[in-house]
């Protein structure tokens, strides 16, 4: 190496600049989240913005200053609108500033998760902790943080696959299943579920759809029909996954019931929880989870209704060794010691995918720290009353209606003036639907419903106030009313 | 909701205070990394710290300032230590600080990186294509970010998967299959493939270990040998994986050689590059990965030698439609629109097992800005200087041995004075190990290599100093004479 490189390093030539830097980067982020609420929820990416994002890696420096001049130019401004008050998209949450400067500090450490004897492990283990006191779970079940509900799913279903297999599935894969391995789920459960069983080589098919009851919850008789179908037709059903809250409209399966009939039928109960999970600290919630704490295994998520900055969710399994029986390798040069840097009992890649793994254990310690359980209690528990009043909200107005129950924080509704056929209403919604993204008014998106298509609002937000959804109200019909002049118009 | 809690929220109560609190955080962020060199380079937790995280979850908020005085007194300073610049253990990156502000920025936006149209999802699309122009890959072929190696590996091995298989695995699951499908790489293949074998329900036996060269590359000859015999036996080869870099030592696989096996035997390249593959920005390292642009599939590792704060591992699959049908399910109500927030071509969740994704790329791109890739590949090349001069070192030291030739930034290596037996050998090093990192001097892991226990350090630190390995030399051989009197004395 030559003399000019060889005491080159990434760290900045003037850390003093870096310095500076870096509190212009905090001012901007501050301000940029105390005034959220003045912008438009969502704008689409100009394409001439969009053509920046063509260009090759560069070979040179910019230095840290030039590139987040670029950031501040052409990223910044265009945000998906999910730290907006008004966003109900989808299923997310906002994020929080400390959650955010957490996540530097997580990077500034930079360890890595996946074991050993440092302090950060110990911050998981402890907040993984928190979850299971939370839930109801015994302090010795077993428990990791994971990018968020659809790995918390899949590892969940990895754990039910390799427990009740009643072979050797790790060694011996699935080939030597001497029965077809059956799974159970309502037609309403997560997308990400069958993606779990697809991967885990258990196959789409094998995940039966049972269907819901008029609220979107589980008919547990036609679940009951399914399993008995199968078992006479030589199959070997492994495991029930109840869902505790749908995406679609916020169901929460009989937790206990389906409980009982896990615990009859020898099955494993996975709970997939991602998003009504974390409701247990709502006064106005809990008694409806009631029998999530007698699950074999829990999918939550953390960045939906605790708001902390993507990714955190969390998987809890009762049986602690079932768990590390389906990970644990431990290869030699990750062999565990009793003293040094290798030393500890906390090797959280026993027990996940990943063997890297990051410090996102430190943002949900400093946001559980910050606002305390009851705050995240209450926030959780205005959003499912400010649900129920957006759907007082549309039950007045007789130009709306209500498609679904309100379970949660999710409400399915439309503008309905009548007379118009489901194709109609179908493009009407639509149209309404992009507008209200579009002006930057609201951002809802949409579901269909026994057939009809609806806008649909998942409000886990923190930053929602009452007077948001008396203006999404009243911007619907007004847009609907518009729409309808115009289809008239050009009709 | 009564008037006190109507207007609560997660935001701060006071922004000018959160704006204080954040100066001081990168205050102290920035000069903890600028006197990193001058802090041992480890220190186990004490006892009464680690008490500290048994605590219950609060009910009530304690405040950001106090939790971030909580923080500076109880996690601060006991870093894992992978930051520091004589951290050579396992395989890490060190992280830098314009990364860490990018991932601070990334959690503010706080977007979904699953799809849609924002700026982030450009982001990610620009950075994959960054990697795919580095690796030689074809544009159109895709790829996308993910958590580490493991997750880059389960990736491509899922697509070899229901690529390879010959029947449908995703609907039918592999209950369903003919014959056993197998899957090659050398003994020094890294653990987490066997994982992923095992977790996509392949079963571990299937994972075919092939023997190795003395330079513990794959030995072709017994991987044909391998194939002929699995043939003749009746299962079906899907894939070989190949290593570029080995964790072990370094070690890379004739990637030329194994495209063109894989080509003629017809079955899926994959190679596993979480230590390697970025290699191919350093001169004395690009020569040796040839063969690397022909793979199917490869797994990378930003969070490694490119030194971005983890978790940022990157997979691409020549074949976009293959990666896209072993992942895409698009269900009605993630359906993509021309329109709007959920319009774009870019879901990555059609490509990955996560649907909630956060914007980790944005760090990859700040990072590659800042310093441009001739930089990074001059830091790589480098740690393999530094390998083979602290390789020269062991050398000239006539009581010092190397183990494993020094391919790229691993070296082997132990004290042997002459004399003692293994198992003597063994106990001395695992000692030497242990003070090393207790005496934060140095943190080096340790490897078993045919049998011989022995030092082991991963140079991927953009921070050590040739004097750094000159300390190491001198304090191994040091501690090495100290424990081998003490061993005579006590005998």
């Amino acid at each position: 190496m030559n003399d000019e490189t060889r005491y080159e390093t990434l760290d900045p030539e003037d850390w003093d600049k870096m310095r500076a830097l870096a509190h212009r980067m905090v001012d901007d982020a501050v301000t940029y989240l105390e005034t959220v609420r003045e912008r438009p929820v969502w704008q689409p990416v100009p394409d001439e913005v969009a053509a920046r994002f063509d260009a090759p890696a560069p070979e040179k420096p910019a230095g840290a200053d030039a590139v987040y001049q670029e950031f501040l130019e052409s990223i910044f401004p265009y945000p998906m609108g999910n730290i907006h008050p008004r966003f109900w998209a989808w299923y997310m949450g906002n994020g929080t500033v400390f959650g955010a400067l957490a996540d530097f500090m997580a990077a500034v450490m930079n360890p890595n998760l996946g074991g050993g004897n440092h302090v950060a492990n110990l911050v998981e283990a402890q907040v993984v902790g928190w979850m299971k006191a939370m839930l109801g779970f015994p302090p010795d079940s077993s428990g990791l943080l994971v990018s968020g509900g659809s790995m918390a799913n899949f590892v969940g279903l990895a754990v039910a696959r390799n427990t009740k297999a009643g072979f050797d599935v790790r060694e011996l894969g699935l080939r030597a299943a001497p029965q077809p391995l059956t799974v159970y789920a309502s037609t309403e459960v997560h997308s990400c579920n069958r993606k779990a069983v697809e991967l885990l080589g258990l196959g789409g098919g094998s995940l039966r759809n049972v269907a819901v009851n008029e609220d979107f919850t589980i008919d547990l008789r036609a679940l009951e029909a399914a399993l008995a179908a199968d078992r006479a037709a030589g199959c070997r059903p492994i495991c029930v996954i109840g869902s505790a809250g749908t995406v679609n409209t916020g169901a929460v399966d009989d937790l206990n019931a389906l409980a009982d009939l896990c615990k009859r039928e020898e099955l494993w109960f996975h709970v997939d929880g991602a998003i009504g999970a974390v409701a247990v600290l709502a006064e106005n919630v809990k008694p409806r989870l009631r029998g999530i704490e007698r699950a074999d295994s829990v999918a939550l998520d953390l960045h939906k209704w605790m708001h902390v900055p993507f990714e955190a969710g969390c998987v809890l399994v009762r049986q602690a060794e079932a768990h590390r029986r389906t990970f644990a390798l431990t290869p030699e040069y990750l062999e565990h010691e009793s003293r040094g840097l290798a030393a500890g009992h906390l090797w959280f890649s026993d027990y996940g995918l990943q063997l890297s793994r990051q410090f996102r254990a430190l943002k949900v310690w400093m946001s559980i720290k910050e606002h305390g359980l009851e705050r995240f209690g209450r926030m959780i528990a205005r959003n499912v009353e400010q649900a129920q009043y957006f759907g007082r909200l549309v039950e007045k107005e007789p130009d709306m209606e209500l498609l679904a129950p309100i379970s949660l924080d999710i409400v399915c509704f439309r503008f309905n003036p009548g007379g118009l056929d489901e194709k109609t209403l179908s493009a009407l919604h639509k149209e309404i639907l992009m507008q209200l993204q579009e002006r930057g008014i609201a951002a809802p998106s949409y579901t269909t419903l026994h057939g009809r298509y609806c806008l649909r609002i998942a409000i886990a937000n923190h930053r929602s106030r009452q007077d948001d959804f008396d203006a999404l109200a009243r911007d619907v019909v007004r847009l609907g009313r518009e729409l309808v002049a115009q289809f008239h118009r050009s009709a």
